[in-house]
């Protein structure tokens, strides 16, 4: 028999820890690195080659997923896994990040948010119990509750009721995620701590988070434009106030060196775009900072994208071959540029843990960032 | 030692032949489909995936190339072969028939065409000599003579006249390609018949081109917008009235009912942009015909593309998967389309040369045909 959801700390150094999660449908190496796939793929890439790069899990958006194609019709196809040819863990976010940020609200109260499709101007509903049923449909293997953001420009009331209303929605999110039969008993649900950049209401929103009681719980409303400051200031304190037996789960984080910080803060799993998006519009990472391939002096650079890079775009092309492409809006410069990034994500990954295995992470940590922002461009 | 260029001619059945073209790069297994490969790249495959659904050659163009990243940068970068990760084959075109087709021109006469680039308005010649000059650049396996193109609708005056100056041009083609020193050695060139739907003129420069001798020849000036009857009606003729020991090579061409005519009547060799370029817009190809990939009735339908076809898409996805991508402009969508039409092109290919091989390329023809224009749409 296969377990639901175990989570085994294997080393810790400092705050950081190094652990497997294990689920049925396969074991997830913390810290862990979620690529985006958000409408049923990770753009650009075969899941088989996001498996080779080193990913255990990827996150799929219930927002993107419940417009199109339906979690209903993905449930009809046999679940995401099926339908996308992926069969190892899936996160799936709540909706409730893209709902604020893609979509035109109608309605927004306790109940749920009311909202316009951006796709066809169709009105949907999502809600705790709405988002649960969606994501069970969808088979995800980590659900996430679903929570209601608000600016970050906003006054602390506002964001004291948010993170209450936040609480609230959460409890009903954990009975949504039991009432769902077998998938709940097969899935895990994480709590999203809420709270914006104040210890108090970090602190209230945790407590409430572990008096329901969660799979992983985590931390919300971080890597909206606050700046890596003011984010690291808040997980100097916000991973201690969770479970320390339980994953901590970053969302939304971030660029290479957010990703090492918060690391040595306690955070066992990230997800962001950077890696996908970026490699579509040209920026490429590399130890030695990011570089933009569509600047002119690759225009005849032999060398790989990063020497040190084993992935097997740097193996094969130059800097100038991904310069053309992506230069000539080549759709293989996108899958190449998405490739590269996302195995120098994965490989940073498992530096991390063997740092941490190894009990080195201060000295990795400092070695990466002097060689990190020496050429940041 | 490798063989410059070599042709043997295993089997024929009626007009039809199989053979193979042996040349230091690889052998190009006969009748061939090479996939367009524009701006050095075959729009979105990498060329292992390429070279693993069957294709012995690709095809480069000499426009797109020399107007970026340019023919002077390729070479400096070791070739076009080193340059895109392609070790086997490339044929380049001469550039004739783009420059006509998506340039503005400034000047033509019997020195050549000046033009303006369509991605910068700079000014650029082709002629015979530069057009040899650039495929030398690009280190070309099979470097096409440069020629005259005239639209259909020109009187049989100025499609004579075209194909008079076109045959100067292949006598300049031949010197400006045997001036090439080392490369001269390595490559193979081929000249190109013109003439219209012309028996007479068709005539007239095969025999000019004979003169001159090649070491395979090109059927050009079909495939544009004359229908298939009218091009049948000229590959009725045109094929016999060249070297029957060279390679026939049928430029552009075309949809799969073109390529299994048009190998009956004795063809050799093909390029067509269209397996990759109906694939990134959502057509298949399937043995009963092609299929849009965005029509509703497709959308929850679990079977893959073509149930009999072996392709690593049709193993792993269903079209209901291939509908969703498509329909959301995902760039998997194009991947994974444009990879199940090539390999549906080389099996036809394999599926041709093993009927020819076996006599029984009628029936083979016949059955295709039936099943193929039973569900056309």
């Amino acid at each position: 028999m296969t377990s639901r959801f175990d989570f085994q700390i294997h080393a810790t150094d400092g705050k950081a820890r190094t652990g497997t999660i294990t689920m049925r449908r396969g074991e997830i190496r913390t810290p862990a690195f979620m690529p985006v796939g958000t409408a049923a793929t990770v753009k650009a890439m075969k899941p088989q080659d996001v498996r080779a790069s080193g990913a255990d899990i990827i996150l799929g958006n219930t927002y993107h997923l419940m417009l199109r194609p339906t979690a209903e019709r993905v449930d009809r196809l046999g679940g995401l896994h099926d339908f996308m040819g992926w069969d190892r863990p899936i996160l799936t976010d709540s909706g409730g990040y893209q709902v604020m940020s893609l979509s035109e609200l109608t309605k927004r109260n306790e109940e749920g948010i009311t909202f316009k499709s951006h796709l066809d101007g169709s009105r949907h509903l999502l809600s705790p119990e709405r988002s649960m049923e969606i994501q069970r449909l969808l088979g995800s293997d980590i659900v996430m509750a679903f929570d209601e953001l608000v600016p970050t420009t906003s006054t602390r009331d506002v964001q004291a009721a948010a993170m209450e209303r936040s609480m609230r929605w959460a409890r009903r999110s954990r009975a949504g995620f039991d009432s769902g039969g077998e998938h709940a008993e097969r899935a895990a649900l994480f709590g999203i701590q809420q709270g914006a950049l104040d210890e108090a209401l970090r602190k209230a929103s945790a407590d409430a988070l572990l008096d329901i009681g969660f799979d992983g719980y985590a931390i919300g409303g971080l890597a909206v434009g606050e700046g890596q400051e003011a984010m690291f200031g808040v997980l100097d304190y916000a991973p201690a106030q969770l479970d320390p037996a339980r994953p901590r789960y970053l969302m939304g984080v971030g660029k290479p060196d957010d990703i090492v910080g918060a690391v040595e803060r306690g955070i066992d799993m990230f997800d962001c775009v950077l890696p996908t998006r970026s490699g579509r519009t040209g920026q490429a990472f590399t130890r030695s900072g990011p570089i933009n391939i569509r600047n002119a002096r690759f225009a005849e650079d032999q060398g790989p994208i990063d020497p040190e890079c084993g992935c097997p775009v740097c193996g094969k092309w130059s800097r100038a071959y991904l310069h053309h492409l992506v230069r000539a809006g080549e759709i293989l410069g996108a899958m190449l540029m998405t490739e590269h990034n996302l195995y120098f994500y994965q490989a940073l990954m498992a530096d991390l843990r063997a740092s941490i295995a190894d009990g080195r992470l201060t000295a990795f940590a400092k070695d990466f960032r002097n060689r990190y922002y020496a050429r940041e461009t």
